[in-house]
């Protein structure tokens, strides 16, 4: 049994109102298999990177539990390289650049001994390359959580409906939920997007939480109240690497219910916490489990009447 | 005791995504009256409106408790009249008419028979008006809640700061506490607003919820997750109605904790989740406590973990 994860390892450049860096490291796979290490021993990550990447964060990743067999390291290429800059309030952003590198005619491949996947986690890739990881596993994962955004549903809609129909859980924000859906209400908005194929729809609101939605259950997660906010980047990676991976701990003891998946988007939301609270991942190379138990506490006395 | 409710009472013509009013009944005080009489059996207004102003609206108003001795009618003149136009997303509009009318001049008096006030709610109003009102009580009321808007925060800082002195707890949106309190993260910024004099701050976010706090503590109140909202016009003096409501009437029973008031702000909440659904105030005419206990219930479903 593994956790799969498939997605962006790459380079940042990153401006808030309260920092700025040069190159560091970043990747939605990066800051998934970060946050989900905290609960699982075993992940699988399929990604690729340049021969820029630093030995150092490679190693660092297998410290973490994370197999590196399905990373291809193309010597001669660069890295992904994305740039990007803050509004004021943190809860938008102007890209500045795109480079996609290697990312341009990544193709995954997924090793023969990642064929134990029952955890799998799609960051946001083309829609199609997403399709093409769970087309090439021999059992299907019991549990397939699938990200995206909205340039997919801009420049890749059909394939986009085509890999929604293979997956059971889909992390989007509200804007594109509303966009997917075409429906304003994220009530309508979730119960539609079920119908397209995920039987569990997760809207991420940022600094204001996220909202798991189930047949007509739904639940609402606030996001935990950092005392200082300093650069977002990745938290909805982290959001989803913590949910994935609680999940995948708990289903090793016993059966998942949606009870269950409420108590997930909480030990996201706290895994985003670490995330956000530094620049980059580094929030999440030295997280103790007692912390974030520490901080699920925390959240529950913050939602309990 | 009474609950004494100070603010406009107006006429709105509005236009969202999903409708569009000509003159419709509004204003903050008519928001917050209308849902605090679903709590609150004797409800003072001090207000001020034209000669325009229709009597049947007057006529529900008695019907709902709400006593008009201290609401002033200039036959001769127009009542208050803001015209707005939200944007796609409901969270934002613009002020498209503002016609000060009789409020350009209003200066009010508190009725000696409202001097049994125990429960202070100063609607949106400028803070000279504000503090006027809390200066005229014989007795100082042994909860004053105040709303207020970045408008007076550009242009009478001073008197701003004054009054927030006299207050116990103040209600305010995101964006307008980090400009009061120079702090973007929202604990600092309540933490520094306590220091400015009110014991508590609510902070609203529109749709995504509301923040109280207290000293370090801090409770997350998320909006009830309405299917259709149609007009969010009104819904914070909706929410502030519901809130003192709650409150004034668990006081006559026992001593009110920090804990009540986080179970106030989610009364407050399902009172706006009323107010939403409908054009105007219309949605809190005819509300039955056993819908609001209803929605007080699903609520704690779809927070509790």
């Amino acid at each position: 049994m593994s956790l799969l994860v498939v997605g962006s390892v790459a380079f940042d450049a990153i401006e808030t109102p309260f920092a700025k860096t040069d190159k560091i490291i970043g990747g939605a796979a990066t800051y998934i298999c970060l946050s989900a290490s905290s609960f699982v021993d075993k992940i699988h990550l399929v990604s690729v990177v340049g021969g820029d990447f630093p030995k150092d964060t490679l190693e660092l990743f297998q410290k973490k539990g994370i197999d590196l067999t399905g990373l291809e390291i193309k010597q001669n290429q660069k890295s992904f390289f994305w740039s990007g800059k803050y509004h004021k309030d943190l809860n938008s952003r102007d890209t500045l650049l795109t480079e996609l590198n290697v990312l341009g005619d990544f193709q995954p491949k997924v090793p023969e001994k990642y064929q134990d996947c029952e955890f799998l986690m799609l960051g946001n890739l083309t829609p199609d390359i997403q399709r093409s990881v769970i087309q090439q596993l021999k059992t299907r994962p019991k549990l397939v959580v699938m990200d995206t955004m909205n340039f997919w549903m801009d420049v890749a809609w059909d394939s986009l409906l085509e890999t929604l129909k293979l997956v059971d859980v889909l992390t989007i924000n509200d804007e594109e939920a509303r966009q997917l859906s075409g429906e304003f209400s994220l009530y309508k908005a979730a119960l539609k997007i079920q119908s397209m194929g995920p039987r569990f729809v997760i809207i991420k609101k940022g600094e204001h939480g996220a909202l798991i939605f189930h047949e007509e259950e739904y639940f609402f997660c606030p996001a935990y109240l950092s005392i200082d906010v300093i650069d977002p980047t990745g938290a909805g990676d982290t959001f989803a690497g913590g949910f994935i991976g609680y999940l995948y701990q708990l289903s090793k003891q016993r059966y998942i219910t949606f009870e269950d998946m409420k108590a997930a988007l909480v030990f996201g939301s706290v895994m985003a916490s670490f995330c956000v609270e530094h620049l980059g991942p580094a929030g999440l190379y030295e997280i103790k489990l007692k912390d974030i138990h520490h901080r699920f506490d925390l959240f529950r006395k913050m939602v309990t009447i």
